[in-house]
């Protein structure tokens, strides 16, 4: 049986649904999940996913990832424009890795324009709302079955 | 009948398969465009594929697209990076853009990190080779479907 | 019988009325074109009136104003931040040339605050809506009667 | 009877036809006031003409001119770069707002490139000598008109 | 009997309650002045408060406070991000000196992020509207109670 | 019985009166606290009071405060120039939140300069030893009773 | 018979000998043309001699160049300093590839100090008037001669 | 009998004295005033001692100086890093004019080592306390006397 | 018994040895406090040695270094170049502290080449693979025998 | 008979051949010179040819070439992108003055893209290997032949 | 009998008089020293007066003149702007030292608004020609006798 | 035997002992030559040890030890910031190099920050006092060891 995927989210992702709804939507990071879930079985592929505040405890996940995960996904929210943390423990990996965000952080403040995340992962995904978890599932698989 | 789906691609492109393959891989502009055709088929809609390497004639296809297609895919290639007029182009549109990238423009030259596109499309996908043009198509499907 | 004045448009501007309409007016190209060659019989000069999505194209037509007209308009829209070209060729005239914009750039995205247009012609007129085409020519007529 | 327009002078356009002939011209500034006064009286307004070298006077003036005046022409001269509180000022205006140059800034010193006043007012005119108050004139009276 | 409180009031702030109620509120300086001599005189201290737009007077008024009053509340508007000379005026005090905003000038405009005046006094308040004043006057009043 | 007030605290400040003392006095946090909780009492409202030195843990306290809390205070310390990820939690609450520093970033060095939270909070208070924290609270108050 | 040397002209260059001639001296691009000729042939190479004011234009003449040409003299003008198409394109080449400009583009205005072209070539010759088609053409020989 | 010399200062030498000692030395303006009066005395020349804290009165006092001085100095104070209106009223001049600095302002604040006024005058002195007036008039003699 | 030296590691050097062999070796960080343990032993001191993924958590370890060493390392890692809060920290110590480094940042991306540790600690090696670890506890030895 | 030609080298071009072959190529600075020599000589010129790793012998040698030579190559190696001395030699000359690249600076390191001494030569040629140095041989005698 | 004063001249100055006189006058060095010298005799002081293109000759004879001269004059000329050896050597002197500039280089290129000499001297002396020194001289017998 | 061991040292290092002794220390550079030369008989090594105050020396010491060091160590002091030329000639080493610096830079004037050295040599030691050089040979000898 192959791997578990691995979905990690960053700070603040757990108020999924409750902030700023007019930039990231009504769903809850549990519906984000039960989606997710729910696109992996379908592939035939068992899901971890986790949310963490802690920038730290970030890099142990990405560390496990390593370990333990067929794939990597992460959306390392405000972390994604600070983390060489975050950088660092992608550059580790042997394991496709890649950034998702649910908005589009060019069309936002500058300090957003700027992703250490986008420099360490193979792709990124971006600006469609919860629909980029699942392309990243699938872009994900896309990888997994060519190699 | 649904209007089609327009991919736009910029300059340097009708290269591709020929030019720096480690970059961009070894298929065809013609072998996308297949792929596409296919993916688009099997959503049902038409697929409206083009190549410009002039950046006003990329203008014209955007403001095409606006009364004929039913969403907008653009890989700008090196327009990304420099043309404001693709920016505000975009910015006209009623319909779902999207921004594509076979590579990972943040993995590049430090004059590849700034997108004037990705100011203006509602999502960007990069990184997954020619498979970012099939997550693309499903992205916009999805976007459609919302609708 | 004197030379005619010329009035180029750069990108996007053909979809002028249809276009961030808050930001540009509700008047059409053809509405401007309409008001300009009334303003320029009554002033006893002929015009020539253009429209171009191509930077090469336009660099053509300033070519053209110095061969053919007794002074150059342009609205240079989004190359008016981004455009070298456009700079060196209105650098070779002899005739009067003028920068005219619908809209503010100031008070827009930081891009828009640098023009290499406004570097290379006699004067800028900007925000006045499509007036800023009447008072160009005003401008113009009243550099070549002083002449 | 209709309020009357205002038009403000910077610091140094006290000696305009003294300083630097060939950058502003030999009319002096009593020159400009009499044509922008002729001018004024053909449509039907009164003008009030004023200069100040003191930035907190231009304030003053720029006030007043919210209080008093149909629209406001203002001619910032070395206050176009360096002063938000004349951008403050003008930011109260509820009247239309106009920023004159008699020189073409962006043909000078880098420190010219940048103006606060062209942040806050509806429009600027540049580079037409003399010229440019009056052609400020007819485009405040186009507004006045319109509305 | 203790010297008084000077509280100074910089450029625009004689039009607080017209000018952009969004962002100032609705009161005016009178108002703003009757409550700060209210709060003032429960703490037993006269109060001098003054405005003017003119940045050369409110270094003077600097300095007449650095003779006569206590200590010194300053909301220098836009002078906070242009004046090395309210900077300079503020380094000659030997009494305590607050600036204080109504707004809170970190969410505006990027040439509000820099305070010159910031780096020259004592402590900051911003982004209390009028209650910035009274605050500013608790805080004064404290460093006057412990030395 | 309203809900309590929330003060929370960044890193290093747990050493507070033993680190630099000439910057940041002499009092410990606990003696802080105390005063605090003195001020909150008098003004009819419970305390919460907090301390971590893990970026993360102050975004999992500024949640709780938009849970559990009336109004929240906080000195991020060193994570005020460093965290998006406070930036974004403050953004997600709907009570009021406030900034206090004990010393005046603005006199230190140039990388105190720039603060990821006053973007995001209502008000700042900083430089006045941590009678800051009083002022704080006090300015907390006025809003609650306001609202 | 060897593959034809290729030498392509950027924008305005049509114009020389009538645009700036104390930047760019008195001879026609005819001129030009017809001295490249003659050395070619004296080392038994065939040319071909292009120009273009359209940026993607001169991407098209790169490409055929990459497919017919034994080697490419680039004078790309104002398309130095702003196009990333133009340095793309260069990259795809197997073929030697040189920069040539009239001026000394150093001794300019500083837009004019960056050039993307030159980050794509092999070679670079400025300075020498339309002497630097000449040694361009010499310098490409001796490559091929080498190789 | 020839025109007298003028002397200028800017924003807070009024205290000179009393101002930070540390850096701008005992010595009253007035003290300056005694000392320079002589040195004049004792070349032939009359002197105009003036003092100003506000930049326009500055620009006026400069224009003053065109009309009726011989030579003018200017210690422009904190107007040196902030002032186009004082490099613009020293512009206009046709006498010599010189920048002097009691401190040397290289060695303090970042925002000191720019000086709009070095690039409009003839020559500068700075560092050498109140000794740099006399070097200024010595200076400003020696030009007269060359001339 | 002297106090033992501690030696903190920051983020991803828990995977010392396996993460980009080519940059930081193969031993694993096991390997590197057993030779960092027989090091301090032969100098007569024990060793507290250890790790966290988490910028917070090593905040508290140099705090508690603080308290229980004679003397720290610390090898920040990616916080190097991101932490004001290890700044911070490091500024509260009154032992000896340096900053080590396996690889040579200087070397390698630019957002590694600034370090707000090197600006908190006495001394810095940088690029000596693990031997960099002997060498701090040779140094840190060095001062503590000075002193 | 004519002045001699100058050839002029900076430092660590001594060890040309030894030094990063991969780069520059395996000749040694005597072969160069060899080169030089035979092509000079078929011109009709003599040639000097110089080294030195300091850079105030190379303004000795500029200097006196300037006395000396009829025309001047430099190959300022380092000095290149810092030495503002070099510039300022280079600017006292009356005779033509080249500078040549052995490889091509443009695509090296960002500390290699400015170079002082472009803005002070008649024209540059880089990127040719040891045939930048015959290029400029031959560029140098084209000047000499025209005037 | 009192230590000889020493000025030292920079990289290019044995060229006064033949280089770019519009800039730096007629006289030549050993004009300026001739002067220098009776002026000093006058003063009653010898002089020492050196010249060298060299750097690292500078930083010796500024050490030099750090253990023989009473006071030193530089005009470092070109290394004004790249040196920080000067100023290292500036730095360890405990003599009075100046910075003389015969023309005001903050008339000319960006790159001469910096000083890295101004930085470690007492003071600064730019733009009145070779009339620079004397007023120097001037300067320093003031720092001599007041000592 | 083997190869002598090589230190350099930058200008201003002959006054160790005498220049700023509370950043530099006491000791002479001879009590550090003989310090070194001490510690590397103890290893079983010659000693080499240089000083020189010019840039272009530095470089010829630095291609001596390439071909006669069996390491290198360079104390480069103020041309660490500014030399491209030690950075060029570093490179050309294939023999051990390091950087050591007797203060710690990151502590001292922002030029002080960046290090052309610290991205050519293999490891860098700063801010151990003349303690440096000792680990600089330790570390030199641990690399020749470990080869």
């Amino acid at each position: 049986m192959p791997k578990p995927l691995h979905i990690l989210n960053g700070p603040n992702l757990n108020l999924l649904g409750q902030r700023e709804p007019e930039i990231y939507g009504k769903a809850s990071l549990a519906d984000v999940e039960a989606l997710c879930r729910k696109a992996c079985t379908e592939f035939g592929y068992e899901l971890v996913f986790k949310q963490s505040n802690i920038e730290g405890e970030l890099v142990d996940m990405i560390q496990e990832a390593g370990r333990e995960a067929c794939a990597l996904l992460i959306n390392p929210a405000a972390y994604t424009h600070t983390s060489v943390a975050l950088h660092d423990a992608l550059k580790t990996l042997d394991i496709a890795s890649l950034e998702i965000h649910i908005s589009q952080p060019a069309k936002r403040e500058a300090f957003r324009h700027i992703s250490y995340v986008a420099q360490a992962v193979d792709g990124t995904i971006s600006g469609f709302g919860i629909n980029s978890y699942l392309l990243g599932i699938k872009a994900a698989i896309n990888i997994l079955q060519k190699s």
